[in-house]
């Protein structure tokens, strides 16, 4: 399987939401050190997030407990934004009956991309990204990733001993994927 | 194979729409005698219509001669109409590559429910129909039809030889299938 | 949909077989006059037809009126005859639940491809066939069949209307698709 | 996910064969140490081997470095032995384009149950069974494994840091999985 998709030692940025579905109050990755976190990122009109990365995401957070693994849905769009707005989102996670929580990745006054993605340098939609129980980035994927080697990531980091100095500690840097493709949408996601 | 499923010898309504996509000027089923016409009634988040009716319309619409088969979609929003819009759907057909032609069911003022989908006495989305040659009525399905079964269908009237007298005449009348369960979203569609 | 599959107005060979399962006599084209006959050509070690032909075949047998849809499997063995005999294929049939006729092919002392197959002059496993009403050829195609083309096929052979005297009449010969690839396995099928 | 398919602790029995294909050499688990090992258990003609366990193992053996994961098949006849014979395996495994390593489990002269499959007290067919680097049993389970248990398994094993004594070392003792259903083959598997 090949290593380039995991990103070592870096400590998971924040989240920066303007607002989150399925949960009484807004989820941070600093509140879920302890667990394997799994976060998809996703646009409710992308394809290839409907087709794959959303029910791959809802088997996750059925399969799992929530106690080892929180599993968490990034609404991050980043076009066509005028009909991907929070009531639409609603209507889409009510319909697909979505039970995760979703975070609606806080829009950028100055760019059409919105701030976590921009922070986490997202190559497009969707995006898989595996923090372990310390909130170090560990995995972090543009387009589909398989049943396989996502389980295989996951079991990785669950099988980590983890010390209280660990979980206490981090610096704080991002992650560095750049984009070397175009943009656009294609079969296996949107590209920024 | 259920014959229940076939309404014969009713003539199709004609269709009431405010718009259209993927066509230069508004499709009737009135310009379409002669050809069988496969019409697809969805909503663009109800999920058995983007995960099957919508991928199998597509198919058929690649798959066939559009000279002996024409392939239609009908956008029925009864339901969260506010963010099924036009400018919704644009972005919906653009992402998911759809080319075939793809009309707007007229939103009715009095009712959830617009205006073709009334006429049609349609159950919900996503529905199935096969118009004939001589523009009747002869599947009306809701629910997914299995590509076996609308093949048989296809492949019935497309056998059938049809005189220019046929193709003048037809009465006017419409379906009449009544919905015999409650409203709401499955795996299969959205009821009514 | 491609028309060079369709051999039309040859009559079908009869078939000659050394023997049947799931059936207590042994089926001849001439006793299913006047029903649609899909017949499957396979071999039970070739993957093509394990995967898709003969559950394609089931379901066909499952759907359709057997008053108008004869549904027959042929095992056509032309390679590994050694491992392909009546009591390997009764395991086959017994453990993958075929409940539909399936004759064996009667081995040929001269070739390794036995008498129905060459009189077919078939390129392979799998092969679908369709004979029409009145005995006569008319789908004849090797590889996978879709659902949607086999249905629209079907569709149109069901629609034919046929006098007694059709049913009565009918001159012998034989298809004629020859082979023009390499023999060999692939994800399609075996070729002879 | 479910803690009951996990069997620790216990030393994983050697393989007891007749032959093996796709190798020039018989593979022991001895020669294993240090890698996580995947073994399928399987017969030629269950079809839920056929249908999932073997593909899933093919794409596990493509995709995992040989020298972390080593995937082994293991042929259990148990039923039908007359033709499941090492010559119809072999063309079995030819048609599938298998690569991997697959073992004969050596029959047995007082029971239709082979001899690795009766020391393992295996349920029947197909059966997954993961060996971590030092040799330990550490999932045992019959009937289809998601990619998604299974890579979390995987995951698992390959994240144990091993030392060379606990290479060495090394207690003998069976598995424990006791058969609690009917025999007999459905969509999961054969069962002894």
């Amino acid at each position: 399987m090949k290593k380039s998709t995991t990103v070592e030692k870096i400590k998971a940025p924040e989240l920066i939401t303007s607002g989150w579905l399925n949960t009484p109050q807004p989820v941070t990755l600093a509140s879920l050190r302890g667990k394997v976190v799994l976060m998809h990122a996703f646009q409710m009109l992308c394809p290839g997030c409907v087709q794959q990365g959303i029910p791959q995401t809802q088997r996750i957070f059925d399969e799992f407990d929530p106690d080892r693994v929180a599993v968490i849905g990034l609404h991050t769009v980043f076009e066509h934004h005028e009909v991907m707005g929070r009531d639409a989102l609603e209507v889409f996670a009510y319909e697909y009956r979505l039970r995760f929580p979703i975070g609606i990745d806080k829009p950028n006054e100055q760019h059409s991309i919105p701030h976590t993605m921009m922070t986490y340098h997202m190559q497009g939609t969707p995006t898989t990204i595996l923090v372990d129980k310390t909130g170090h980035l560990r995995l972090h994927k543009f387009g589909h990733v398989s049943d396989l080697l996502l389980g295989v990531s996951i079991g990785t980091l669950l099988a980590e001993e983890v010390s209280d100095e660990e979980l206490a500690a981090g610096s704080t840097d991002s992650a560095g994927n750049e984009s070397d493709t175009q943009p656009g949408c294609d079969a296996d996601g949107c590209r920024v």
